[in-house]
């Protein structure tokens, strides 16, 4: 028997007729035959409502309460959807995550899932019921409800799908699958018919927004195979499984970008044991996400240049935070730039293949693009140049890899 | 130390500077050193939504899948009141009906309350905290959300109030109090300081929406003193207690009026035995409400008029109910009026005074009333009547009793 979790996100469920769309889609799976628990989140413009109220409420607010407001979101839709499926005719009922239970640790809206109790709901499935279960959702061991935090319906729907040994879990959305690339910039992008966890992950912290990081993670470790798919049509989208499930793997699958950052030097920073502690500390101390690093050789032996990139949310934090250490820090004086983008190719190929780098960096140099910063890990070499070559460097890129559509 | 419950519905808790103001109104009494737990009602709207999206999913809905929706708007309010009580430095925390928990029977959409755990409720209470209570929800036996069905949130209210043995119950709505009559029609109707339980229970179901019939239940066996008053005054409300509490107590306290009934005449029925359960019991199968019965004398002693009322929502069933059985009830015809009112007398010290009646039919006469069917128990006297006499016989009779205002 295929055991399937599909998880539809909030414009799939935005209103009743919607939300009888997915029914149908739920019960085209139950009609092959398999075993089906849908997670669902809120109705589109309702999560931001809850959110609104509890802001206006108390700005600094209690994030047990918080988590009671905004649950009730998830909790609407899974009976809505519910009984949309009994009305045609499918044996289904609404699970809350406090119900099933989900357990997650205290950390209200950005908890960890800790357990799922599974047995009640794989009991149920295995009779022929639905599981409709609220995203996003869970209980601490206080007995209140906790939140996943922004995106969690992922997550709640891969670990779903881990702890039901699940064949497959769908997370249906409006885009109908991973592409090479933005295709709203590169009109030659391609639909991937399968990705990897590691290069997926990539691609979710590096700017795609099809899937949540934490969610991909979790597919990961436990080896759940996610299926990205279109919410609207009946197409395959893509599968984002094990690197061995891929024969042929290309050496660059994907080409993303991001222009959530800022970049900051400072100039003239005295070349040291222990400048980068100090210099970082008391940005990690004030949770500043600092991301690509780059630290120049010292030309004279006395001084150097530091330049690394923040989120553009906490750049005003961060440069609060040098000018006010300028003194112990010992630099000359701070620049900044706010006017970056950075590209990022993936592909796990690269392991085995040489001059992936150096493709990128000729391609980009072929259409005289500044290269300000550049950072690899070993599935990815990311660039940061100005944003306002992204959309001819992403066109370049996808080109020089091979990554056009016939 | 004093203990209270309060409870504020739906228009009381409509937006969040509604809510704002709810929190002040809740600090005055922990200022005034009371223990005090809260009941919430949705943001007025807010049921009506949900309830509508339910009817457009299925017309015909799973009633459990219909209490985990409604049940969302109470836990949205409770969440949001705590966060407005934390702001202004209350120490809160918002409680669902399965934390309590607050146990019902299985009975979804209209469940009975059957238990509530206080130990720690009543402990939180003790060590200063506020309680703030979704109302209208309970947990079944099958840990489902159960609801109570309309106006619930006044019973549970009155039964966390008992089983917290607290001192008073307040419910907060947008009247100032119960008053002798329906202020809009008589301008010298006056507020009660005082009703007794069976007044009210008498008031509540005859017409005059201010408390919940089984609230007031609720509050008479368990003794609970109820406070009626306004959400938007500090004006001091009307209590509802026992009536060893009411010193000087009044022949007649209240007059109600109800236009939701309609009078069904069954003209020359045979007067025989067994003729009132012919008619009734097929109505009775069919969960017709019948309120009112008058059988007049026979005047031949083979055929006598038999008329009742029913309450118009039920009006075409019953009809389709009478013709459909002419034959065996044998009756000539059927005569029907839906322009008619019912007006109620009521006080607990018309036990006690004899011509409580008759100074009704009096006043009625003196103002040319006919009255069409008389219906009468032990605290309360109620006639039918043209409805184009309401605000007349409303009016007479306010005077004829010695109620209007100075």
């Amino acid at each position: 028997m295929t055991r399937v979790v599909q998880k539809f996100g909030g414009t799939s469920v935005a209103d009743i007729d919607r939300i009888k769309a997915v029914a149908q889609r739920v019960k085209a799976e139950v009609d092959q035959g398999s075993e089906v628990a849908v997670v669902v989140s809120a109705m589109s413009g309702t999560t931001n409502q809850l959110v609104d109220w509890a802001v206006q409420a108390a700005p600094l607010h209690d994030a047990r309460e918080y988590d009671t407001i905004v649950a009730a979101g998830e909790q609407v839709t899974a009976g809505l959807l519910a009984l949309c499926l009994q009305t045609i005719g499918v044996d289904a009922r609404s699970w809350l995550g406090w119900q099933i239970p989900l357990r997650t640790d205290d950390a209200h809206g950005k908890a960890r899932i800790t357990e799922i109790e599974t047995d009640t709901l794989s009991e149920r499935l295995s009779s022929g019921q639905v599981a409709v279960v609220a995203g996003f959702q869970g209980i601490a061991s206080d007995n209140r409800i906790t939140t996943l935090g922004r995106g969690g319906s992922d997550t709640s729907a891969v670990a779903l799908a881990a702890a039901l040994n699940a064949d497959r879990c769908d997370i249906f959305t409006d885009v109908d699958g991973v592409y090479t690339t933005d295709p709203r910039i590169v009109g030659k992008a391609r639909k991937l018919d399968r990705i990897t966890y590691e290069e997926m992950l990539e691609m979710a912290s590096l700017g795609a927004k099809v899937l949540q990081t934490r969610s991909v993670e979790l597919a990961m470790n436990h080896k759940v195979r996610v299926q990205v798919r279109s919410s609207f049509s009946d197409a395959e989208g893509t599968l984002v499984v094990d690197e061995g499930e891929i024969v042929e793997q290309e050496v660059v699958s994907g080409i993303a970008y991001s222009k959530d950052e800022a970049k900051i030097t400072l100039v003239r920073v005295a070349d040291q044991p222990g400048v980068a502690a100090a210099i970082f500390g008391p940005l990690s101390d004030a949770s500043v996400n600092v991301d690509m690093i780059v630290q120049n050789v010292s030309e004279d032996g006395k001084a150097t240049d530091m330049t690394f990139t923040v989120v553009k949310e906490d750049f005003e934090r961060a440069m609060a935070i040098l000018e006010s250490n300028k003194e112990s820090l010992g630099y000359e004086r701070l620049v900044s730039d706010s006017n970056v983008v950075k590209i990022s190719v993936i592909g796990v190929g690269m392991r085995s293949h040489a001059g992936v780098a150096q493709r990128m960096f000729m391609a980009l140099a072929d259409k005289g693009i500044n290269i300000q910063v550049i950072s690899t890990s070993e599935i990815k070499v990311s660039v940061l140049v100005s944003e306002d070559y992204t959309e001819l460097a992403l066109r370049a890129l996808h080109t020089a890899y091979g990554l056009d559509a016939a």
